[in-house]
């Protein structure tokens, strides 16, 4: 896939660091974004409908995908199939629409391998305590679920450095700011420009003078 | 030069986009940067003192620091010599300011082959009519004097492309805007933060919870 007008931008964090409130208030900011819709092979959950929160698919169907190199990335995870579809995102790209992707470093690392002008974007908790509090918020979970929920924090913070941007989640409105400025900078590359701003441009360097 | 926590900016663009107006309101909203000061042999104009506009020093001595290559590029024009010091850079970009580079796309090459970390910005203008208005603001010079001045603009948009970001410069206050996204946005890079949240992931990976 080449570089196309619309950005696509991973994000990635801990559980604990507060994603998914930060990625639905980009959502509400930005209406011309859109959070990537993965293929996955199980069970819809309650209140969730094909093409909003996943593309349901069965397991024949999701190795024939693979077989055909139709995923960027795809994981199998506890027993289940998940996968972002190629077409899909670069049809929203070429629109000019910038998309998230919300995954983890491995597909992360996937989809960096495949698509070099990919953003990506990593959160980290403001402290060990706010992570900690964060990942005990019912307050009745053992010491040793917590010390699990942790192992796997870490284990996912320890690949913050494959990242291009840390955004610290400490105040919200703070991070937002970040995150639009991020966004909006993307907007500005060259490989970019290049394409919103090529009549510009041509004009500019066109030999004459009226 | 190893990348320091300060950002450097190269900020290029043809006479008549606007890039004085910019950079002095950008210098006035971020307290916290600098405008990279040159080292010229030419004599200090009414007004200008040394160590503000210029270092001015004497040809001799110009010479002898490009022999110690004490400059990151350098330019002879009109028989003029301009240059910019390593050491002044890297002084203040260890301390964590950040720093802004007035300079061409000459002078802009020869720093991105020193120095990949550099953050690059061409500024566009808006349209061949506001630039050719802007290049005659007096109104009284001839259509020779005004096409020499286009052309020299147009090499320097020739070389757009070699830049990372671009920022068109049709209302100022969103140019601003666009500008301090960039700026912010660079500190939030991985190689930046890995300095400035050196504690917080040192805290976060420790493995021990309390």
């Amino acid at each position: 896939m080449q570089d196309l007008l619309g950005n696509l931008f991973i994000i990635s964090a801990p559980s604990g660091a507060g994603k998914s409130t930060l990625i639905n208030a980009l959502l509400t900011q930005h209406a011309d974004m859109q959070l990537s819709v993965s293929h996955t092979t199980r069970s819809p959950r309650p209140g969730e409908s094909d093409g909003v929160q996943y593309h349901f698919t069965d397991v024949t169907n999701f190795k024939q995908l693979i077989a055909d190199k139709q995923f960027i990335e795809w994981a199998e995870v506890f027993g289940n199939y998940y996968g972002t579809s190629k077409a899909a995102l670069a049809d929203k790209l070429a629109q000019g629409i910038d998309v998230f992707l919300d995954i983890d470093w491995q597909g992360a690392r996937q989809i960096k391998q495949q698509l070099p002008f990919v953003t990506s974007i990593f959160i980290l908790p403001p402290s060990v305590q706010a992570l900690e509090q964060r990942l005990n918020q019912r307050g009745q979970d053992s010491a040793d679920v917590i010390a699990g929920r942790m192992a796997k924090a870490r284990d996912e913070i320890s690949h913050a450095s494959e990242y291009d941007y840390w955004v610290v989640n400490d105040d919200l409105e703070l991070a937002l700011q970040q995150f639009s400025g991020i966004i909006q900078t993307q907007r500005l590359r060259q490989t970019k420009q290049a394409i919103r701003q090529q009549k510009l441009l041509a004009g500019l360097l066109a030999n004459e003078t009226k």
